[in-house]
């Protein structure tokens, strides 16, 4: 397993980890399993999206806090981010990543993200894989 | 690993893919561990969800379009189904699955759905399986 | 494998299941791997989350109550539960937790939870863990 650090620089931020992950995968030697990513907060989680057009991280980013407005007046939660702990388990903190052949298995527009919902802070995930056989 | 293929019919669709995972577990002789499914796509995911009565998918696929409908004002992506992308992070496009004595580990009332947000389309998903010793 | 009883006491539960799965981590002496957690159920998930200030398991819930109201002018489904299959979608049944030196990787503020969505009832969740190697 290892630890990986990622500073974060917006309020609301999608954080391409692809490349970060592929190295690990090489560096390690695996060539068949499944690779994980887990962030080790409750408002950052980690999602596969597309990794083309960047309107759609901001179409994302904006309708998801549409759904979970930043503030909201029943909100009791002292720290004021319980929108960040929604957004957080509505992507998820762990993200599972096929491996085949010592690449990770991705479709043609998929890309691994770290999904920061209350930065800018830094930030920690753990990563470890797991062989087929 | 493996990969099937998906073919689609309706714009948002529920596919029950469990009988085409049992029978990758027979055949790969997995006694016990964990399947993933991975959808290798971004505006298509898998979960876990009720087999029994069709009105829980009508349901739910209406359900998640009002939370994030197809059209949006503010939506910038010029292929406009940023939806769709929003819908997939939201289920996932990998779920795992608990495997015991060469079964599926699967409640009463589960099945593991194929979720096609922006179809009729052509659909892939990737299948491993990862055994406990 | 192994399955746990839980018994949930409220519509809306969220209930910490972390040390239940570090004695399962410590009894299985697993040293390095993952976890999972699978909810048997469809309308009752597992998330990771915040295990400090109780506030946030209120607001989660109201607030996911209401992108996913109980009562529903155009649902259905017989049973009117559909609200308690989307929240379940959106957390997940299946929750990968990484384990390294026989203990649980989580950040300072995570812990694992069963989230009831459609309580009370006695529910069921299987546990098996991975090694790394």
């Amino acid at each position: 397993m290892k630890i990986f650090h990622i500073e974060t620089h917006e309020h609301d931020e999608i954080i391409d980890i692809t490349p970060l992950l592929e190295t690990f995968v090489r560096e390690e030697q695996i060539e068949n399993g499944v690779l994980y990513v887990q962030s080790l907060h409750t408002t950052a989680g980690v999602t596969i999206n597309e990794n083309a057009d960047s309107d759609v991280k901001r179409d994302f980013l904006r309708r998801l806090d549409e759904v979970f407005p930043w503030r909201h007046p029943k909100d009791r939660h002292a720290e004021g981010n319980s929108a960040a702990h929604l957004k957080t388990s509505t992507v998820g903190v762990t993200q599972a990543v096929l491996v085949e052949n010592g690449k990770l298995v991705l479709g043609t527009w998929q890309g691994v993200y770290f999904c920061e919902f209350d930065g800018p802070r830094r930030r920690r995930i753990a990563v470890q894989a797991i062989p087929a056989r």
